[in-house]
Parts: C-alpha cells; sequence; structure tokens
C-alpha cells in the first residue's frame, strides 16, 4: 500500500490524477492540499468524485503532508513547487512535480523564461525528466520526477525517433501545435471564458511560450546535436488534447515505410505510443494515456503528427506511469482502461 | 443625426450595440466608456471592431457624458445603473437602460431579489418597461426605458397571447429555458469556464433567478390576472441563443392551428416576431433580432417554444429598437441583415 | 472465461461496450459484426480501439455468432433485432438486446409506436426489463434482456422512488430533457452534422418520441397506478449527456430533506445512483456508470433532476450491468474507473 | 434592379449569399434552384430566412433560369458547374461561379486534381480569378468569374504581399491551416458528424488537397516566381472561420514593423483586409467579409496569420465583391454590417 498526497488539488490534472490512482488497489490517497483555508470536501470541488473519494482539500504545510505520505505529487504551479518540494524531499518523500520548477538543467535558462529566480538551483541538472519512452532507467530509483509539458511530450515523442537516427535537421523544426482550452488550467480567466474561445481558433505566446526551451532541451540530448525549434501554440475549441504538426528537414532521401519503421523500432515495447498509418485525431486519444504518431509526406516535405490527450499522457497519466516505475508496480496500472 | 454613447461598453451586450448601431448612418457614437482608467481603444477590447469604430473607453462621469452625448445606452450592472441614470436625465438625456434596476416597479419587490435598496424608487412604476410587441405606443415619448432581460423576452413573448386572451391557467406556468453562455457575462468567473461549460448542460438558479418578479410582472399586467411562473433555466454549452419550453394549462379546449391563428393575430405587424409552424432552434434566429414562436401539443398538454438570440432579440436588438422608436427612426433600423 | 460477441459494433454504444468488456480479464470478445462484407478491422472503424483489440467486423449469420459466443450484445437498431435475437436464443446463447424490440409487454404498443408488426410477440411481456436499480433478481437467470432507453433510464430512475412511495400524481408528469448528440446515432444525418447542431438547442419529437410508452410502462409498474408523462426531448450541442428535468405534481406537502430521503433509502445499496445535494450536471456523469439525481423546490413546485452518460448508463453500463449479474461477476465489473 | 438567380441554394455558401443580397435594395432574388424536384420552400431548407425571402428551391434548367436572371451565382460542386455555365453565358447571363471548375488555367492540371476531365476548357487561362485585393480591374467587365477557394484566399492574401516584393522564397512554404466544419459541406457523411467533429482536431488531405494547385498559380503569378506549398488544413470543432499559420522563409533580414508596412502599403485602399497587431482569432473575422492578417517572429522565423470567415471572406462574401465590381454597385455593398 503506498499513501500518497496530491498538492493542489483543484486543477483539472490533479483530478485526473485522483481518477487514475483511484484504480490501484494499492494506493491509498491521503492527503488533498489547496490555499483554500475552509477544507472543502473534494467533491465541492470536482462534483464527478462524489461517493468515490472522502477527503477534504486541506491547506496544509510540506510538514504536515510529509508526516502523513509517503509519495507526493505536486500539481502546485510553478515557484510553488520549488518552495515546497525541498522539504519534502528532506522529510522522505518521493515526488512527482507536474509543474515546470526542475524540468531545465540551466537555472539561468529558468530564469529567462520565467522570470523567477530558481531557488532550488542545484536540483536542477541532476533531477530525472520523467519522459519514460526517452529512457525509464533512471526513474524507479529517482526521489524527485520532473514531469513533462504537455505540448513537450507531444513534440518531443514526434520528433525523438527522427533525432536518434540523425535522419532530420536538428535547427529550424517547426512545431505547429493546438490545444484544447484545459492546458490553461482552470483559473478564471478572461481568455479561457467559454464565450471567448468557442467557435474561434488563434495562436498565442509566438516565440515566447515556456515549453519551447524544454522542448529543445530534451531534444538535444536524445539527437546529440543543439535543437532549435519554432515553436507555434493555438488555442483549440475543445476540451482536451494535444495535436502537434511538425515538419522537420530531412537530411536524406527516405520512405514513408521506412520512417514509420524507425519509429516503430523507437517505440517498440513501449504500451503508451501507437505508431499508426492514419493521421491522428485527438479524439482517438482523449481520456487515454496514448500518444498516437504518424508521419505523411506533402512532395519531399515530412510531416510528423503526434497527439495525445493533454490532461492525461501530457499531464496525470505520465505522472502515474512515472510513479508506478518508482513504486515498482506495472507501467500501465491504472492507465489502460 | 443622433449622438450616442455606450456606458459599459466591455461587455457583450455592448458589443452587439455597436456593431448594430454602425448600421445606422444616422447615429454616431460618441462615447464608450468602463472603469479601465487607461483608456483602451474599443480595439483592444473586441477585437473585431478592428477598423469600424476609433473611440477609447473611458472612465467618463455622467456628467461628462451627458457634455458629449444626447442618447445613453446604459449596459452597467445593477446597481451601478441606478447611480448614474438619475444625473444623465437630470442633464437631459434620454436613456435605454440593459439593466434590471428600472423594470420591477416595487422597491420592495426589487429588494428582496436584487439583495439591493433602490437608491431611485420614485422612477419605479412609472418607468416604460421596453418591449414593443407589448405595446409600443409610451416608447416614443419616454426619456428612460427599462430594457427588458433575456430570459424575460423569451417567456413573455411566447406566454402574453395566450395570457390576454385568457386561454391559460396564469398560475403555475412551467418554463424551462436553455440559455447560451454569453448571457452569464463576460466577467471571468469558474463557472463560465470553456472547460466547466462545454460538453454539459445543468439548470441553476432555481427558485431564485432573478428574471422570475419580471416575467411575472409583466404578465400579470398583460393577462390582467396574477401569473406565477416556474422558471427554471439551464446553462447550455453554446454562446447564444436562448430557447424557453413552457407547459402552460390550457382554461379549454383548443386545436393547435386556433392557438397559432390567437399567436398570429396578436403579433400582426411586429416585425420581429415570427409565428412559425416546425420548432424553433436557436441556430436559426441566432445574430438576428427576432423572436421565433410556435407550439405543439403532447396529448392534451400544450406546450409553447419561443427562441431569440439572448445579446439581441433579448439585448441590444430590442434596445436599438427602443431607440429607434424614441428617435424616430423606422422600428427596424439596422435589425435586419 | 465468457466468450462475447457484439452485434452492430459500427454505432457509438458499441464502442463503449468494448471498452467496458475489455476491462474484465475474464471476458473474451469474440465476434464482432456489422453489415459491411470487407470484414473491416474494428481499429479502421474505431480508431482509438488501435492496439486494444485485433479482430474484424464481420457480417456473420446468427448461427456463425452463436458457434463462437456464450453471450450476445445486440447493438442492432429495432427490427433488425428481432430478426435474430430468436436463432440466437434457440443456439443457447444468452443476450443483451440494446434495441428497443423487447422493451414494452403488449405487441399492440410496439406497432403503434414503431410501424412494424412485431415477429416474435411471445416473448413480449415475459422478457426481463434491464434496469437492476428496479429490482435485480430476475436478470441473473434471464436468457433474453432488454436493456432500457437512454431517455428511459434517465426519466425513470429520477421518478421510480416518488411513484413508488406514492407521492405523486402519476398523471401529466413533465419530463423536459436535454440529451447530446451521440443519442442520434452514428448514420450520417443533415440533423446531425457538426454545423447544423452545434451552437443550437431545439426540441424534437414532441408527442411522439418512442422513449414515451417505455417510460409509462415500467413506471405504472413501479407505482401500481397508470402513469403517463409529457416527453419533451431536447436536441443539445454535446456529444454525450442526458438531463432531465421533470415536474411532477406532489400529492402531498413534503419538505425537500424529506423527499431526498425517499430517494436515499429507495436507491440504498444501489451502486451506480448518486442522490446528491447539488443539481446534476451532465460532465459530472460522462463517461461513468453513474446516474446523479437531485431535487428542488421552486415555490411548491417539486423539480427533479436525473443526469447520465447517454451511452454509458443509458446504454453499454447498464449492458454490461445486466451482464455482470447474468454471469455472476461483481455488479460493478468494468464499471468504476 | 438587379435580377439574381442562385443555383445550388441549399447550402451553407449559399445561404450567406442569400442573406448578403437581401441587404441590397437594388437586388431581386428571382430565382433559387436545387435538385429537389419537391421544390421546397427556401424557409424549409433554411429555416432562418424565414419570413425573408418567398421563394421555393427550383430543379430549373439553365434555359429557365437565363429567361429570369441577368446574374447568376452558380454555387454548385465542381464538374456540375460546367456542365451548366456555357449555357448560361451563351443565353447572356454574367455569372459568379463558386466551385472549382474554372479557378485553374490548365484543364491538364485541372484533370488531375479533380480526376475529370474538363469539359469547357477553352475557358480555362482566361476566365478571371476574383480576388478583388490582387487586382480588381478585370472583374467590372467580366461575363465569369472564378471565386476563389476558402483556403485559397486565406492563403494568398497572406503569402502576396511577400512574394511581390521578393522578400521570400517562393518555394516550400508551409501553410497549416485550420478550419471549421461548414468548410466541408451540407451533404451528411460520417466524417462531418457532430459526434464524429467535437471534441476533436486532426490533419486531412496532405498533399492531395484541391486548393494546393490553385494557391500555387495564383502566387506564382503574383511573385513572378514559381510558387510550391507545403499545404496541411486541418479540421477543426468550430462552425465557420480558416486560421493560416504560414511559415515562409525571409530571403533577407526585416523587421516586424517594416514587414507590416509591407502588407499595409499593399493592402492600402482595400476595405476587407486589416493588417492587424496582435495575432487574428477567427471568431474576430466570424459573419464578416474581413481578412485579418499579422505577421510575428519566432526566433528568426517569419509567421504569417492570415484568418477569414470561410463561408464569407472565403466563399459568399468575396462572391457579391465580385459581384459588385461586375454590377456598379459600391464594393462594399451589403458586405459591412
Amino acid at each position: 500500500m503506498t499513501k500518497v498526497a496530491i498538492m493542489g488539488a483543484t486543477g483539472y490534472a490533479a483530478l485526473e490524477l485522483i481518477k487514475i490512482l483511484l484504480r490501484n488497489p494499492d494506493v491509498e490517497i491521503v492527503a488533498l492540499t489547496s490555499r483554500q483555508t475552509d477544507a472543502p470536501h473534494i467533491s465541492a470541488i470536482h462534483p464527478c468524485l462524489e461517493g468515490r473519494l472522502d477527503l477534504r482539500c486541506e491547506a496544509l504545510s510540506a510538514a504536515e503532508i510529509a508526516e502523513r505520505a509517503d509519495f507526493i505529487f505536486c500539481a502546485l504551479p510553478h515557484v510553488a513547487s520549488m518552495e515546497v518540494i525541498p522539504e519534502l524531499l528532506a522529510d522522505g518523500c518521493r515526488v512527482v512535480d507536474l509543474s515546470a520548477d526542475y524540468r531545465l538543467s540551466d537555472p539561468a535558462v529558468y530564469e529567462k523564461w520565467y522570470h523567477h529566480v530558481h531557488t532550488d538551483p542545484t536540483r536542477l541538472g541532476s533531477t530525472v525528466y520523467g519522459l519514460p519512452e526517452l529512457g525509464a532507467d533512471k526513474i524507479p530509483s529517482a526521489n524527485l520526477i520532473a514531469n513533462p509539458g504537455c505540448y513537450t511530450s507531444t513534440s518531443i515523442l514526434g520528433l525523438a525517433p527522427l533525432l536518434a537516427a540523425g535522419l532530420i535537421d536538428p535547427t529550424g523544426i517547426i512545431i505547429d501545435a493546438k490545444s484544447g482550452v484545459s492546458g490553461a488550467g482552470r483559473n478564471p480567466k478572461l481568455g479561457t471564458l467559454y464565450s471567448e474561445c468557442n467557435e474561434s481558433i488563434t495562436a498565442y505566446g509566438v516565440g515566447t511560450h515556456r515549453h519551447t526551451p524544454e522542448i529543445e532541451e530534451v531534444l538535444t540530448t536524445v539527437g546529440g546535436k543543439e535543437v532549435n525549434v519554432i515553436f507555434t501554440p493555438h488555442l483549440t475549441p475543445m476540451n482536451r488534447g494535444i495535436l502537434a504538426t511538425m515538419y522537420p528537414r530531412l537530411l536524406q532521401a527516405a520512405s514513408r515505410d521506412e520512417i514509420l519503421q524507425v519509429y516503430r523500432s523507437f517505440y517498440e515495447g513501449k504500451p503508451f505510443v501507437r505508431v499508426i498509418d492514419r493521421i491522428p485525431a485527438t479524439k482517438d486519444v482523449s481520456d487515454t494515456n496514448y500518444c498516437d504518431i504518424s508521419v505523411q509526406f506533402s512532395g519531399d516535405q515530412l510531416i510528423v503528427f503526434s497527439a495525445l490527450d493533454n490532461l492525461i499522457k501530457g499531464a496525470a497519466g505520465v505522472a502515474v506511469q512515472n510513479f508506478n516505475l518508482m513504486s515498482g508496480y506495472a507501467e500501465t496500472t491504472g492507465l489502460i482502461v
């Protein structure tokens, strides 16, 4: 039995975490936190949990959490995460951090993109990046995992096999990504109101989106050469799902079949990546931990399509995948339904 | 040329007001107000107005507005409206008030439903209610019009002919109404986030929705007998539109054709009510000033369907209809496109 | 191990059946049928099943199916079901029929509403109606279960406790129901195109919807008095979910708490009905087998709200619930995730 | 007074044509056609036209149409258009063809992409392409206008200024385009059902979409050099709107301001192109004839955003713009509301 706590339990990814963890009979959710001081029942925050989890959402300190739980999913915003994680680790907890605080290896890069001085810089560079499909060997023994961003996983899973094989130019890779609105979080903002998002598509964060350095750093490691990407996220009128349409430049001629074979080899034995023949649609991965990938040619231009559910494979699902590997459960526990 | 100002120009109804008024070459929009102190250009607030209206949205006092404009559309929230309208009237402006502040005739009823003491109670009871289909004779000479609520117009237009003809029991009329999300306004709230509203329908405000006393008061006047309604609003995943499904009790047998004829007679010569044969759908009145009405029988139970666009016929469109009548323009000016 | 076949595997309810059955390790899906003669792989029909089920969708006869499978989920349209089910039963298969063919007890009523002569009339009246919350005792031993309609279950679960307790007038009960578009099936029709449904709500089938006699027959049995309902279905712009807003007339005064207590007692020990305090929203039951029920008063008028997922608790979920009871699995197997 | 007929009046673009033409008091719509032999009233096909246009939708021959009307909007599918247009022209009608039949100049290219032999090849090459922003001088005197495709106009308007100025490499231009579902027409198909499109985004027609040769041919003329594009259309869950995100390669360094200035100069005096500072969103051009364009840099990569309403500026709106120019009406008649 693993005793688990979720910090920042009011958001959309936290709800998915809860639903997934409830499927594992060897997990007990023992604490949920938020900044709300009246300790509302979790079913008042997420009504779909009515009758499924009898816990209040409390404003607990790190010490109080560590007293109750062995394993912490930290779903706090960036900055808030690094304020609490060192103490959780010191108290002997193991942590999957869903924020961006431990994803980058260089504090200066963090400061540049997040406009905050990193207050726990010594852990940067040594924290394990939790994308199991890129090498899961360091995950089981880690005490802290940096859980990847949603756009990040979509993009990396779609490009890694080509970069690892040296098939594409690592520079100037265009990633045109489309995300559902839940990716923008649950804090009320004008831009995520129903009447603002519905019946509209637009781009945002061009050249400034914080998943950019994360994609570049991880892919640079994969390919061994400095990668840079042109990353254009779009807000799409749907709750969930990310589709990344990517335009890498092939360095040598290759057929579609040969390229699909590169993907199939790369992801052999990986239960959550499906290399498929048709173009992925986000609905086919919605509410699942799958990432669907395919490629097409338009003339000589290779186009890679990668789709996943931003809240599951892009957040809570991969977090539990990491948790399963860290805790000795089967990698797929709770994740194939 | 009528010089017009719009107070509270950042909301959805105000945007529709602007778009409709721009179609009248004899209207000049001379001022827009909001509480934002940096006076943003209106196209920064409503980007669709880019290149169509070159005005800033200023934090103007009533006196400043009255200096520039002859006619004011007041799209402020309730309470805020009654704080400014007396001064606008004193300064010689004519006003259509889109808030609820002058719709009810009894200050005690206002206080009961809006939880505020009415600060301009002497105008209650004498202010003209601006639903032109129920008698437009007092509108042209009025200086202040209380513009009806959106659910209110939908419900009243669907029930008034039957009550006027004495065909239905005035008590216990069930109004099951479904509204798009724009009716909830443009202030960021959890409940109107895209990811909360999309893929869901629910009821709210059962027994407490503030359009209830307004519906009852107006319909009581129409029928001459105390009306009371069971009003159940539902939040529906669409930007615009209201459909009211109403279940009145017939006091005497009547055929569908006879009842439709009652409606056709009642609305004869009214350009914006369409009595139709099929069941109305909100999409067919979307972006128009029409209210579509029809009836069906389910066994002996009469069912009335009434549909309109909550932002147009339910707010900005009827406001301009009132403005046209007050200003001597054709009633349909700017409203049939 | 139970060997299961699904007839009519191309529709939305069949997809949900497959997903639910895949969660039961003691079930083997051995055959899928459709009228398509090229036997496409199921992942070509439901791409989300890629890598999850390796079966073709074949045009099999009843005899061929009976040879492979012990248990059949029949997801064919009405009429098509009764053409094949007698042979399946004769061949020793047990069947849950998701069509309407065996729901009504009187062939004349069937013919009146479905405009077809019933070709297997002797089974009407004796076939077990598969709504386990109304009495599951006959289900385990049945060889044929008539699986309830989606609007039907929503309405019945919301009204049965009140009728069983004799608290409401059984006549003239208004049921104003709102359904997502998937309820209309997967056959391409103008009325279910995206651009026709999106941004619109409308009613349909007033006085003629075929779930009406089913609701009335079942509720008459529950309450012991002839029930009739005014049933008004609405097409709502969302994929899934039904919300029924119901207006029964109380025969005696009762408080909200007393009424909620009637519901709680009636559904005690039923794992899939949640009697809740707030008004249900369809999103909170989406992708689950729960039916959420609550009540409110608007003045003296009692209003009952009942919400479920039309494809799960309204079709595939309750079908598997019946299957579980018939096959000796725990009632919740595969259904709480 | 111009007497106008619309052939193929049942589709979405035809509805928009009707609504726009109704705004011009000098236009009389005298005939509507479809293949439906029972001549339904247009309000049975497009219920929103109830009370606005009293015409039936008839199965008329070209000769019958030419007898009634002077000007024809042909909204038939490709192939059907070229079967009727020669006779309309011979009968003295002037025609705007919304199909693809006269857009390309080379019959062989037409046959390659449309898989039909062109039956009126002598008009290819000499038919005027009706995108007024690229040179409206030949439009007024034309008798036949090939109205541009929706993706085509979005892409061309976004790229033409850069190609005309020689600023970008004409080869390998990536166009990642996102369209609402109405672009796929009103014929019932599985792929455009509500439940298939909603909550999903996917790409389609990669390397094969028929707007590709049209974009390339027109842009080649604009820039004087052979253009080729990588065109990737995506189906987006919204009724209307196209956003094209384009990634051209700059041939020389230029600042964002300099590039925006190139656009502003190119479109000076064009009433329907708005060169804006922020990134366009489709909602801001929805139901308008505007095309909103802006640019951003992501590092050194220029990104061009172009947005329009596929049914208006992408179809019916530009058709009326052409009609206005051909008929001597102000270019904006009926188009700015």
